[in-house]
């Protein structure tokens, strides 16, 4: 096997143990859920397995890492994004759709009780949220200068007000009837440009 | 002792068996958490504590309950207030701010986690999820009905998005630095009202 080839074959592998370390988690809970579930979730020898990932926390630190791509991603169009507000509303709701379409999801409510528990878990999704933080922060502080954000706003709260929104959101689809997308996106929508905006009637609207 | 006295002592042992409960879930979560380190957190015999809550299980319906009961005073004074946007930002906002005071928080996260998991668990917070949507619910059309709440809006569906939030940050205080209530309080006040108000320059403003 070439190297390129190789190095795609070991990506595919991890990729299957963390489908199948999601799926475990997600049923059995981070405590629950054995390296033995695990092993035969993805259809692996333990020794293939641990090949990978050497624990289960090597395992949760690689599903962080995964989330921190897929958010990177998002903030980089919010950093080029002319008006932060219309970005929050169109690609934001789009990103928060797309984790509440992921079956991973239920494992969301899971990774927020281990890390309010386990200080490895605690740390590495407290970066992502450090990150995430600072990414919505800016966007929005731009935005004031810009005149398309109450300059009023105290925009660092309001930031986590709204990530709070979306991890309740994604934590909420486990109650009640689901969430019904073609109604939540108007909803959303309106209640970002209004919370975001200049109030009408202001020197800036 | 007389049977007044009984039934209080009763009840004084029924919560302080929850308190070591919650304790308990919120260092170990519920399937970590044995009846004997309940016992241990309790300072109680295993025959002592089985007297009152036979199982986890009947502990875990004890604290949804409990919750219930919360809840029910804030639905009562929301269904009397004249104004419900008024009420959800200031007694909503209150409510919320016990809940973020008190030790037992961390557990919401883990009641969810679970509640994926385990139906027994799930129907009892479904229970209380469905009671809360529909006491927020009825509060917002009669709100539409005086010209308090936008009557272009989705009630129900933003219903659920304001729950989600009033979670969302219970779930999130485990994140990045402690949540600033005395920061938090303006901007909660301001997404409520600008999010239901009719839109100014409507013509129900």
């Amino acid at each position: 096997m070439s190297e390129g080839r190789a190095r795609l074959a070991a990506g595919q592998q991890r990729s299957r143990i963390l489908e199948a370390a999601i799926t475990c988690f997600a049923r059995s809970g981070f405590h629950g859920a054995s390296m033995g579930e695990i092993c035969a979730e993805a259809g692996m020898s333990a020794g293939a397995l641990y090949r990978y990932f050497p624990s289960k926390e090597a395992i949760i630190a690689a599903i962080a890492e995964a989330e921190r791509e897929r958010h990177a991603a998002f903030f980089a169009s919010l950093a080029e994004a002319r008006d932060p507000v219309e970005a929050l509303a169109s690609i934001g709701v789009a990103a928060l759709e797309a984790v509440l379409a992921d079956p991973g999801r239920a494992l969301l409510a899971e990774t927020i009780a281990e890390a309010t528990r386990n200080p490895g878990v605690r740390a590495m999704f407290e970066r992502n949220a450090a990150e995430a933080r600072a990414a919505v922060t800016d966007a929005l502080r731009r935005g004031q200068a810009a005149g398309l954000v109450d300059p009023d706003l105290d925009v660092a709260t309001a930031c986590r007000v709204v990530m709070a929104l979306g991890d309740g959101l994604c934590a909420h689809q486990a109650f009640g009837p689901p969430l019904d997308m073609g109604r939540m996106r108007p909803v959303l929508r309106a209640l970002l440009l209004r919370f975001f905006r200049p109030p009408p009637g202001s020197a800036e609207a």
